[in-house]
């Protein structure tokens, strides 16, 4: 991150989007640690004035704990430029008339408080980390199993991810663990869905490039860039929308898979 | 079962294969309860003198323990008729010099005794239940991410199985988690893998079937059948071997996926 926001490859763009967990800081016991070089390197970039935005697959916490864990850190972001699955997919359960049977962690819970949770219609899942017990995951295939159109709304998909004490287990190896038991694809959301970049660039009132001339010929010219770790999620999912993707050298970067 | 046993579809056949968990019994709490007519049924059959063996991707046991639980709700079986995931995959570990990383049954465990897990050079996973905790999940995957060329062995691929109190995740589940967190494909031990069921035909000392002339055309007769509740696992496995796969209308039956 210390080294992107130094890179000329930000030259002529007019917009940032950065993903958080392996790019500013890592995340473990107690919060995790920021990476060395990112406190400085956002300061730097929030004082150039280009628009920036967070977009994060973190699912352990509210939206406005998240932000004070990392303003503890040191980074100074606020909670409306931070977009995150669980309020996505609360909006879209909203318009669809679906009812969540929950396994997600239980500190992100209170996204979803006033919500209809009786017989539920469809399963959420997030990163639950310890809360995918046996026990837990039987309960909510039960649910899904017993739907006549089964709905399964993934809070990403990633693999796993970096804690200070190693790599752990992410959401979507339990999505996968439900599609196969119950035959269903999942519906993602967050990171890598193109749905949740144009939701960011929206905000921002960006289109992710801008078609220019060049020598006559139509050029596309970057506007937005996204800053991250995951060569799937961020990278890949960026590009699919019309964005330039660029990778850091930290969090999850050295390991063969990316998700 | 009770059924099966008395359909004209078993004129002429030379042997019975039995798949046991939705066959014989339900599993569940205090080990289970026999589907009533099962236990008659299968005397009928043992009577018949008709060669029989049994199939089973039980894990949770040893298989002295699971024939002795059997025993207890009134089947007279022999251990050495009953083929079982573990031992095979006892014997692939041994011939290919693998050391196993165990996530399976506590009551399991003793089919590995003696066998080295130091420094493990490959996972195993079984129908472990309220062992597939997130924790031990995470020791499989970091011993499996670590591996240079990462060996996989899932006891059986199974979706779920019925219990007395529902139905439960299986461990094909966690072996499609596992799969999608490192990118690597399972080696599948027990049903369906063809290899295991002509493991249990060379015991019988018998071909799948036999080929014969009618009408001076090479003509197929069924020797053996395979009985079962899932319509994967049972029935098509035994298919692609050769055999007759009948599934019966206990166990998982009336559900719609079968694994």
């Amino acid at each position: 991150m210390a080294d992107v926001c130094g890179l000329e490859c930000l030259q002529g763009v007019k917009g940032v989007i950065l993903d958080m967990c392996g790019v500013l800081y890592d995340s473990g016991e107690g919060g995790g640690t920021a990476i060395p070089g990112s406190v400085e390197a956002l300061k730097r970039l929030t004082d150039s004035g280009l628009p920036l935005r967070f977009c994060t697959n973190e699912t352990q916490n509210t939206r406005e704990c998240f932000v004070c864990k990392l303003r503890v850190m040191g980074f100074n972001i606020r909670v409306e430029h931070v977009f995150s699955p669980a309020p996505a997919a609360r909006a879209i359960m909203t318009e669809r008339g679906l009812r969540p049977h929950l396994l997600v962690h239980p500190d992100l819970v209170a996204e979803f408080s006033g919500m209809d949770c009786n017989s539920p219609n469809c399963v959420v899942i997030g990163d639950a980390a310890d809360q995918f017990s046996y026990k837990n995951l039987n309960q909510a295939f039960q649910v899904l199993i017993g739907l006549e159109q089964p709905v399964l709304l993934s809070l990403g998909q990633g693999r796993y991810y970096k804690e200070t004490d190693g790599l752990k287990l992410d959401v979507g190896v339990f999505m996968k663990a439900l599609e196969y038991a119950c035959d269903v694809k999942a519906e993602v959301v967050g990171k890598p869905s193109t749905e949740f970049f144009r939701t960011v660039l929206r905000d921002m009132h960006l289109e992710p490039h801008q078609v220019m001339l060049k020598h006559t010929h139509p050029y596309l010219y970057t506007q937005v860039v996204m800053v991250g770790d995951d060569l799937v999620n961020d990278v890949g999912g960026a590009q699919r929308c019309g964005m330039k993707g660029l990778q850091v050298r930290t969090g999850k970067y050295r390991y063969v898979i990316s998700d």
